[in-house]
């Protein structure tokens, strides 16, 4: 899960048009945090990927949902 | 979310068939678990989204999916 989380945030945010930094400014969370869980390195709790996915302008389950079940039709 | 989180596990643990503590004992948590999380009271970690859905044989992103957009012609 970390390793889909962590691919969804890095395109997501890039569609966004975001840096780490402006991602994690928006969250309010440390600038170096996106970064890491880009990595993989966190077990991020619920209250996080609320906050991340709001920032996304998408949900919890889409931030969660393997990127090749992503309906290719609309790209969130 | 934390609500929409309680009211998946406990309709997808009736649907299984479990009681909480069995439940928490296919994931390998304490037997008063469960029953925190259906109170919202657990900001829940990605690590234990993961054991719960895999317990109640069902996606990440479907555990976090609210009821009302689960598909009525697939329960899950």
């Amino acid at each position: 899960m970390r390793a889909i989380l962590a691919e969804n945030v890095r395109v997501f945010r890039k569609e966004n048009g975001l840096s780490q930094e402006e991602l994690a400014d928006r969250c309010e969370l440390h600038r170096t945090y996106i970064g890491s869980v880009e990595r993989e390195e966190r077990n991020v709790s619920l209250s996080t990927l609320e906050v991340l996915s709001q920032a996304l302008g998408i949900s919890v389950a889409e931030l969660l949902t393997p990127r090749a079940e992503h309906d290719p039709k609309d790209p969130h």
